[in-house]
């Protein structure tokens, strides 16, 4: 049967990345808590391909994907990596993930645990040498308006808002570590259960720490600056105003550059 | 030229509706401060087909379109039905317009205007006798939490929320006629320009009328029982819990079904 | 500390349902090949209010998602119904769930595994008697265009298209009884992973049964209306035709109303 | 009134981006075959903040927006971008429109007219010197597989596909630029509307023309370097593969450097 994939190409330029996207797939990872997690993930994987070469293989990216070992971590992305560029005779592959981070989270005055999900992606880039790893965390926050606060009789508007951390590592960091530099850094974290002593803690930790989304993105960047495993990361703080129908949004990088999915 | 979709269905059922979805159009709507308005809309269509046809003419309903003329109103959205069930020989026809509606709207406090769009929905149904029509219309607002203010030595959380109102018309409504009632319903309006005695206004009125979502549902069910153009309703609010990453929602219907679209 | 929630409502009317939105959880579903597979969902709640209350306890729909023991079947939705109408001591309760469901699929040709996932909804209403149960599957297939067969002297426009099927059960049903029902309805099921002796199968197969979106609602609705254990359904069909940028699509129902969420 | 976003910053760090983002406002823009048209634009504007100070002043983004003239194009982007930076006394601003663009388009066989929008986005970043401007523009074709065609009896699997393009501009460019080069790259064009003699036409010119996302993309890079006006382009393929549920993609990518909004 005709290979027309390995043909020539008409147009004789070097493709950066094909692949396929949008791939769903369950998922276990590590958990800080209690060992490994079920999770499901949609994934991204794509090779740079030679002038030379009409055409990728795709069903080779789906059979890498397939004939995975269960587990999920830094290490077995490094595999997976090394496997598709094996499997796809290709210079350089990238692969994501994208998927919900489940954490059992105890509310600030009951205790009660409810459990929250974070989404998650985890990017990896290997040309020659050693692999490049991105990891994503997106955090929802809860922000109180400093000005509304400072301005007003009572109250201040506040809202949900969502810290997205992108950090390119050099070592091992648990996603727990980006939920709680972000958390620290609103005016309060959210939760799943809050009972009525939680609320009324929540409300008032949050109006004790009223903060701008600039001051969201200052605190995060401070504290990842301080973090051995980043190599460089960008921060971005978008809240819901509650007072407007658009968004407001802060953004900070420190040494970093997008990786393409 | 064979035409395939005249001859008989393999399976001789009745299709409840058939047409297409996410067709993009430029619109000139009624607007009660200006005359008109341009924006754009995304167009569903859809008709009947007996059981005894193998497929409808997709591209009648394309050619209907563009043979409107250009300004739109109910008039126009009954002609169009007229118009669709004529080129389809159908019994019924159904056809809505999803659009952003813009208005421009006062700062409470300087009186600064700031445009700000609402999110609208047209739908006709049309079988024998007269069509039924339904507009929707989704209106951003602010909601304080009364039971935060009450437990909490201070503060309170608040949080952007959507007011979805759907009515079965029965007379005209202006768009801005829901937007007024949802508005009036929840702790403060939403604008797109603040200036700072605004937020100061906005602030203080929202925490001296906090409200749940159950309250801004009874609050609009409240308001929409009185308007003698409206046949049957439902309204839907839905906020986004500053406090959680989930949302909370209430709806009260009234003499209320559906149209699909 | 106050209950504002059990105060009186200042618009005395009752809500048709109350609740929260957009939980994300990890969820273990019953699975035909294996027993069991782990996969997360997405969960609403909600109960109605009688119009002497003002507002529901948000935080006791989460109690009872936490207190579920692990597996997930029709049974256990049952008495999460039960659950949730006890705790917030209310008249009817609805919750759904909505999760990707995993289901391993050989290639026509040469049987190689790839995983594929299909959106799903379980929803259940509980008021007095049993509860109402609908179940709802999303499955990707493939449609050639007959009409584009017949009158091209090459080829035919095909594309993907989904076919959303909604059933209330009168009995157990599996999700895969759906997906079957769905994919030998259209010109060809889709797969994740396809060497190229199954993309020569696929091909020719698809083209030996070109299908209008109209051909593939009636298809599964011939097959719905014998199935014993579904008491009403809803059957649409969506294509993302190749030929255009919008959409076609064709719905049967059936002894059909839909359960809001 | 106190002006808190003026006083210092508890974390000195400047910040790269603060703004506000997902404002809708109504749009005219320059239209190659009529003069203007009429669209809707979602806007996000940001600009650098110094470390010295804590906050920005958001009401001036709406005010710099609302005070625009009417018609809009890349000369009206840079004075936008001044005001901005003027009004924000800002070292660098940056501004982005994303809106459907309306082409009115012959079908290939009949001549019939049929509306089709096309998603595009054009932004500026305006630091010292001269501004650099971004226009993105998002075209759905067709591609038939070469692969499927060369080794089936019959047909070949065809599927929506969408040309993404982002050019850093030197010069002014139609969009319907980029849309010529996007539509004569794949397959074929899509079209609003189609007769049976269009169908026929644009089944067999598509088959005749079969293209991976690997060609199509090579074929935009290889039109795009000859582009004047352009000083540096991505072009990124996607494909809805009607025979899986997952895309196919391939980018290519030459001096180019993406501007975050």
């Amino acid at each position: 049967m005709e290979d027309v994939q390995s043909g020539p190409a008409p147009v004789a330029l070097p493709i950066d990345s094909v692949g396929i996207r949008g791939l769903e797939v369950p998922l276990v990872v590590k958990d800080r808590a209690c060992g490994v997690q079920h999770t499901v993930a949609v994934v991204d994987i794509g090779v740079e391909l030679p002038a030379a070469f009409r055409g990728t293989h795709m069903s080779r990216f789906v059979q890498a994907l397939e004939s995975r070992t269960e587990e999920f971590d830094l290490a077995a992305l490094k595999r997976l990596l090394e496997d598709v560029k094996t499997r796809l005779q290709a210079r350089r592959a990238r692969i994501s993930f994208r998927f919900p981070y489940f954490v059992r989270k105890a509310a600030p005055a009951t205790g009660s645990l409810g459990t929250i999900s974070y989404l998650c992606r985890l990017t990896g880039d290997l040309g020659e040498g050693t692999p490049c790893l991105l990891l994503e965390v997106a955090v929802p926050v809860m922000t109180v308006c400093p000005c509304s606060k400072a301005i007003s009789r009572e109250g201040a508007h506040s809202q949900r808002a969502t810290v997205r951390l992108a950090a390119r590592l050099r070592g091992f960091c648990w996603i727990e570590d980006f939920v709680e530099i972000a958390e620290a850094s609103a005016s309060s974290p959210v939760y799943s259960l809050l009972k009525r002593e939680d609320e009324k803690f929540v409300t008032e930790d949050a109006f004790s720490r009223p903060t701008f989304v600039e001051d969201v993105a200052r605190n995060v960047a401070g504290r990842m600056l301080k973090l051995q495993q980043v190599e460089g990361f960008r921060v971005e703080v978008e809240s819901c105003e509650s007072i407007h129908a658009h968004n407001a949004f802060a953004r900070i990088e420190h040494r970093f550059s997008p990786v393409n999915s």
